[in-house]
């Protein structure tokens, strides 16, 4: 067999090093027989690395379990305590924040409304406030947090700059993550909301196991998330999704339909028009029936589009509306099956208005494990 | 460090029986010294490694270079003779065959046509001619085939059924993996035409080295094939790039505005007509360009319905028209500027007709080195 060389040996110990993390990422503690088991590793191998990573800062030794018999064996668990995430949703008319530990548990939330047409003033010092909100009730120090993750609507490129926004005027044209980047002092991470949720939903919701996803964004605004082999498929120019800004499919202005229904009484504040429709129709109003099915009957132009293009395992209907999925998944279910090769199944989201802030925390976790189980990225940092 | 126990052993030595077959794979003649450091390997556990991949038949011993000085040195290659894969595409009018070593280099090619409207038998009795032409141009007998890879128009299941095809009648409904397992005695694998033509332009073609691809597969017949992630993309039922099914793609209509030109003269042949119109443009008839441009008007829709989904790196224009790209390109790119959020590359087709047997054969390869790279797929058998 092969020689194994000096450059090789330490390679080996790091492999070792961050398979013990990633047995341990998630689980409760684990003695050194049970985390030999898991990584393959000899149990003297394992109380070396166990060891090493105690130095580090990234592992911790917890007191045996109570009530144990004999002689009780060390157990080492993953500090994911060690510092802290944070995932922002910048909607257009909320900004949510979460913050979360380093295994991605969500600790706290917060929300802060704001205006669509808000300036860039009040809406960076609205995601201040949501954030701050979070570290207060999680009585979390900024210092402590590794990295904020931000979703927002618009079209971003790879450098964070908006390239397009016509829902949110404040964003025209911003060099986005430059001015986030200057309130605060962690490492930034910004990436298209609907992409964002589409990960959530694989992740913990609707689409968990499943290959490929198509992801509805819809609501006041329409949007598309893909997920493909597995992955959030972002595009060259982290340009995908987009498929309502082809007019051939109809998505655009298919919200109207459900906004303009005859049925919305008068007066009513034109953010709610929508939601009143989908509650009339529940109820069974013959006016708001009719809206929905056109409404339907624009939504699925664009989501064919995207069936017979991709031929995925699963649509997930998520964003605003999904909370009337129960009025509008019989529908969309029925027009699509007329229009597809192949029927996926179709399912509502199961984190709602969530999707985006808690894709936001999955991403900021992906990307610390980006840093950490990169090959040849040189040895593991000290956390403290 | 982790010590390596009895099971790792014997893993890292067929993992070294891997390592140096890719080295070796197509490369020239090989020392032992270059080898030895493609691989990473100490010269001494290179040599132990050759010696047992010459005994199972997957690599032999060259004669040292002519006029080499001093001791000759050992040199091995791959043995990409010891098999043979054939590839075929069934097209509409035309079957095509290929064959090529181990390494996917092609070493014949034939050509059949055959009516749209053909029965089964003579559709199957056309295969079994090109597949027979191309064995005795080669000299080569059909028990030194390993595998045939087929690409068909319409839509195929994961099992090898076709489930949809509206143009060739003697397809529907068809178990055509059943029926070539029962003409041809090696392995047949059956793959969408427009998937495997996209695999070859990624893999030899105009989109060699791109990440994300979309690939129009444009003629008389319209199709398109996906690479997302640098791997082609199959869909969970095998049915993904069917965007021509959505009318409002305006796709599955496009080439009548090429068949129905006033400037074709009366008494051409169907399949010639679309043909004399791209090349009366060429020679700047006005109407044959008008004709073009209300194709290039429809091809847009779903061209622009599947960059703004994906946000490809490159667009590739192949299939029967891409001999016409000179024509077709300047206004394709104008109208898809129009429509994109961001612009991707546009180009032309490097294969033309021959992109989905070369794609076939590249799927074959694939599926061998499939078969000898998986993990954990046991000792890798013996060749003769």
């Amino acid at each position: 067999m092969a020689d194994l060389r000096g450059g090789d040996l330490s390679r080996l110990r790091q492999l070792n090093s961050l398979t013990a993390i990633r047995a341990m990422r998630g689980a409760g503690p684990l003695t050194l027989s049970a985390l030999a088991e898991r990584t393959g590793l000899s149990r003297p191998s394992m109380k070396e690395v166990a060891d090493e990573l105690m130095e580090l800062g990234w592992v911790e030794e917890v007191p045996p379990s109570p009530g144990s018999m004999g002689r009780p064996a060390r157990r080492y668990r993953f500090r994911a305590d060690s510092g802290y995430l944070v995932g922002v949703d910048i909607g257009g008319y909320n900004i949510r924040a979460a913050l979360s530990d380093l295994d991605g548990v969500i600790l706290a939330e917060t929300r802060q409304p704001v205006q669509l047409d808000a300036t860039l003033e009040e809406r960076l010092a609205a995601i201040q406030r949501a954030v701050s909100g979070c570290l207060a009730l999680s009585r979390t120090a900024i210092e402590d947090v590794w990295t904020i993750a931000f979703g927002t609507i618009g079209v971003i490129d790879v450098e964070g700059r908006v390239v397009y926004s016509a829902a949110v005027p404040a964003w025209r044209d911003l060099d986005l993550a430059g001015k986030l980047r200057e309130i605060f002092p962690c490492q930034v991470l910004i990436e298209n909301d609907s992409r964002l949720a589409a990960m959530a939903e694989h992740r913990r919701g609707a689409a968990r196991g499943a290959k490929d996803v198509v992801f509805l964004h819809v609501g006041r605004r329409m949007g598309a998330g893909l997920i493909i082999g597995g992955k959030v498929h972002r595009g060259f120019g982290a340009a995908s999704g987009e498929i309502a800004m082809l007019p051939e499919a109809r998505w655009f202005d298919a919200p109207d339909h459900l906004n303009t229904c005859a049925s919305v009484p008068e007066g009513t504040p034109p953010e709610d028009a929508a939601g009143y429709t989908l509650a009339a129709a529940r109820n069974g109003d013959p006016v708001a029936l009719e809206a929905v099915g056109r409404y339907i009957d624009d939504l699925v132009v664009g989501t064919a589009a995207m069936v017979l293009l991709l031929d995925p395992e699963v649509v997930v209907l998520g964003g605003g509306f999904s909370r009337s999925a129960d009025v509008l998944l019989g529908p969309l279910r029925e027009r699509l099956e007329r229009r597809c090769m192949r029927m996926p199944e179709v399912r509502a989201s199961t984190l709602g208005d969530e999707c985006v802030v808690t894709g936001a925390i999955d991403y900021a976790v992906d990307h610390l494990d980006d840093q950490l189980f990169t090959p040849d990225r040189g040895p593991l940092p000290v956390t403290r």
